[in-house]
Formats: structure tokens, C-alpha cells, sequence
């Protein structure tokens, strides 16, 4: 399995004041709602300005001394690496969340930003109008990707991405997680991308988008998903995907194998944890 | 003086097939030179397609199990660090040189880029025509921003960022360096960013490209620098760029102050380790 890579850049205006919170063990958590525009190239060729809205969390010290220095509208760089959840919600359905835990946060004054545009959301809030949102991340597809085509057209694939993660616990054991993030891509690159199959390491450039959607019940859904600019194939095996000089964990074997080298998947089997296939908008 | 965020994302390919050495004591390099296109939006406000030549350090046992798969035209994802190293030369001139230290290596396969058009060199060697050159860092300015005007009437300012790095040494020993990166803007940035200060923290994001000229002994020389394409200012003080929790190290007294903090610069006075200005190529 490749060596996961998992670096986010956001620069961003807060909604709203920060939210500082203390788990049971006295760890601070402060999280930041931040907004920005950026730009994607539209179906037509032209470049569109999208707003996001994306949450960050902020852990310990550093929580602690951006508190005070944080309101609605401050100006803020994110350096951080997206984080995925899984839980049951109180009536036994399985849900997962994507979440941004910050690495640094820097506060930013208005130099060269001076008298750069920004719009008012709902809420009279600014937002910047050149904000930034930039995601790489490097990991194997859990399953084959999907193509499909939206109402008006448009190709689409869908597929998600295990971004393995290794690091050193506060009692110093090494531990490992992962990370699943669902990847959308559009256009001349979901149709190069339709031919990606489970187990294929990949490179992904691209901007955190939130996804919302009606479920069978009823109830509005929101999912964080990486909207890919860029995919890149990465080559198997030993230094391929920067390989781990660690021991593997036990792996499930697949079946079908391309290259020339073997292609563990993911040692989880997280497709249940995804919602089902009426849920999703289109 | 704020901590230092150094990030380096490229995407090209292989010139030619790496060279490996080894040090004294044993530890494999391996030197990678990377070539790309990428793209940047001209005086003219039209797009236009500029070639970049970077050399990539890659250490160790990664060194030894990327040289046999690594050829020349290989495409290659590199994330890594800018290294700057100063020196005397044979004549006792003082030289300095930017670098790039690999962090990882990742080979890429002709997956969504088959077909992808690529460029020949003089060399005859296949250039990605989409290539990626993402540069990131955070630091503190060495000395005030100069404001100039090429002959065409482009604005430019130049200023040098310290960015600092806090590692652990083979020896287990904590160990800090710092990295003089100079940036170049151009036009609107470049009017906007003319007042930034001596010790000032400012995020800047960019593509690493590689100046050349003729100094005055009639000799080519080359300096890799950063073209920013994004300055924004960072707060100083607790918390504001991302500030250490570490104690300083000596520092420089600076007798003007601006804003509520103190504002120490690099403890370090590299001006003369900088071409004399009627090296500069304008």
C-alpha cells in the first residue's frame, strides 16, 4: 500500500468566533469555521467562483494562544491534513465524516491583501474572493472507480482513496490509520480516470468541496469530498508509491493483479460505510 | 521570528538517468534532474507556457531503491524541502546555492496522462507540458523589499526570506537552520508587497524558477529563486506565524519596530552571501 501523503492549504476568512472546547483529559480543541472563494473551470471552459465552507479543528497549545486572537472575519493560513471518522449515530446507522486537523495556523494581516475584494455571505460575513484550497493526497483506490454522466451530461468518476497514515502516539507507540476520502473528478479527466481500479495507487491535486444531498428519509446530508484537478498513476511495489519500509499489516488478498507487481488493498472494508447508492445526488 | 513552513511539490520528468554517489560515511545521494513545463499568466495577461530545469536530492535508502527504476523521459512526483547551502569558492568568493532535498519520491505511470502531449528539449527529452512547480514557505525578511522596473516598465520586487527549520540530527541532538530564499513578484503583487520590512513574517506561495546572467567577470551564473505568485502577511508575536515554542536563540537587536510585537530578525547576516547588485540581471 502506498505511503499516504495528506497535506491541505486553506486560506480563509472565520464565519464566526472560534469554539473552544476540553476533552475529558484536558486537551483543548478550538474549531475554526472558515469560508473562502476560489475558482474552477466550468463545464463551458470559464472560470467560476465557488464558495466553501469547510470546519478545522486545533488541538492543545496552539489552540490555546490562537484563541484570543481569532473572531469573525480574521484572515487565516491552514497548513493541515484531512481526517477521516467513523461512528454509529444513535439510531445504529453507520456515518463518517471527513474533518481538516490543523498542523499551523498563522494569522494574517492585511498587507498585499489590502482593499482585495471580498463578498458579504448570508450571514454578512466576508468572504475572500481570491481564498485558497489546495489538497494532495496519495493513496490506492478501495474499489474500482465509477463513471457516470450527470443530467446535462457531464462525465463523472467517482472513486475512494485509503490514505494511510503512520505516527507515534503520546505513549510512543507507533500506531496506523486511515483515512478514506471520496474523490470526484470531471469532464476529460473522469473519462481518463474510469479505467482506475481497486488496489491502483494514485496521486490526487485538487480542492476540499462539500457535497449536500436529500437522503430516502428525508434529511439533508453533507459530505466532504476532494474535487480532483490533477491524477496521477503511481507505479507499484518497492519506492513505488513511496513505499513503507515497514513491515505491511496483514492484507486481504485480490484476485486480479495489473503490473507487474502485487496489489494488496486496503486491510479494511469500509464500502458499508459509504452511503448507499440513492443517497447520492445524481 | 515566525516558524518555517518549506514545502516543495514537483511534478516532471528525468533529463537523464540519475547520478548516485555515495558520501564518506556511506549515505547514498541521489542527484535527479527534473525538467517541466508549467504555466503563468504574462505581462500581456495571456497564459503562457515556461520550461523549468530543478535538480532533487534524494537521500539514503530511498537513493538506493529508486536509482533502477529511474530513467531518462521517467515522469516523477517529488514533495520536498528547499536546502540552502553557502560556501567559498576556489578563489575565496563567497557562493551560495538553492536546493531541493526530497522528502519523498514517487514514480508515475502513464495512467490519465497517456496521450498527454509533451515537448522535446534540445536534448531531445520528452517535457511534460503539464507539468506542477508548487512552492510554499513561511519566514522572515532579511532586509526591506526593493521596488524596481525592468526596462519594459514591468514592476518587480525582490526580497529574501530566512525560513527556519528545527530538526533532530542523527545524534538525537535538536538542531536549527535556516534557509535564504529569494522571492521575485511582479506587477500589482510587486506594488503591493514594495513595503514589506526587514524582519517582517509573510507566507509566500510560488514556482521555483532558475534566473541566469553574466556577472561582471563574464562568467554564467545561475540562482534558483522563488516567483511568488501569492505574499500574504502573517501577525507577529505569540501564536502569529505559527511562532515556536521553543526558546530563541540570540538575536540581532533591530531598533525600528512596527506593529504591537517585537520584531527580532535571523540571527544570522547573510547580505554578502547575495550577489552584489550589478551581478543581478536588471
Amino acid at each position: 500500500m502506498a505511503r499516504g501523503l495528506n497535506s491541505v492549504q486553506l486560506i480563509g476568512t472565520l464565519t464566526q468566533a472560534p469554539d473552544m472546547k476540553y476533552t475529558a483529559g484536558g486537551l483543548a480543541i478550538l474549531e475554526l469555521n472558515l469560508a473562502g472563494n476560489d475558482h474552477v473551470v466550468g463545464s463551458d471552459g470559464q472560470l467560476r467562483e465557488l464558495a466553501w465552507y469547510h470546519r478545522v479543528s486545533v488541538f492543545g497549545k496552539q489552540a490555546e494562544y490562537l484563541v484570543d486572537q481569532l473572531a469573525a472575519g480574521t484572515p487565516v493560513f491552514v497548513e493541515g491534513r484531512l481526517n477521516y471518522r467513523a461512528w454509529e449515530d444513535a439510531s445504529g446507522q453507520k456515518r463518517s465524516a471527513l474533518g481538516i486537523n490543523a498542523v499551523r495556523v498563522d494569522v494574517l494581516t492585511h498587507g498585499p491583501r489590502k482593499g482585495e475584494p471580498t463578498v458579504l455571505d448570508a450571514r454578512g460575513q466576508e468572504r475572500l474572493k481570491n481564498a485558497l484550497n489546495h489538497v494532495t493526497i496519495i493513496g490506492n483506490l478501495i474499489r474500482d472507480a465509477e463513471l457516470r454522466y450527470t443530467p446535462s451530461g457531464d462525465a463523472v468518476t467517482r472513486f475512494v482513496v485509503a490514505v494511510n497514515e503512520q505516527y507515534r502516539d503520546r505513549s510512543g507507540q507507533d500506531q496506523e490509520s486511515v483515512h478514506f476520502v471520496e474523490v470526484n473528478v470531471w469532464r476529460e479527466l473522469a473519462e481518463s480516470c474510469a479505467e482506475l481500479a481497486k488496489g491502483d495507487p494514485v496521486l490526487v491535486i485538487g480542492r476540499l468541496v462539500k457535497d449536500n444531498w436529500t437522503d430516502k428519509d428525508g434529511n439533508r446530508q453533507y459530505k466532504d469530498k476532494l474535487e480532483g484537478s490533477r491524477v496521477e498513476y503511481l507505479t507499484r511495489g518497492p519506492g513505488g508509491g513511496g513505499a513503507s519500509t515497514r513491515p505491511q499489516p496483514a492484507q486481504q488478498a485480490v484476485g486480479a493483479q495489473r503490473g507487474q507487481q502485487s496489489r494488496p488493498s486496503p486491510a479494511l472494508d469500509i464500502d458499508e460505510e459509504f452511503p448507499p447508492e440513492e443517497d447520492l445526488p445524481f
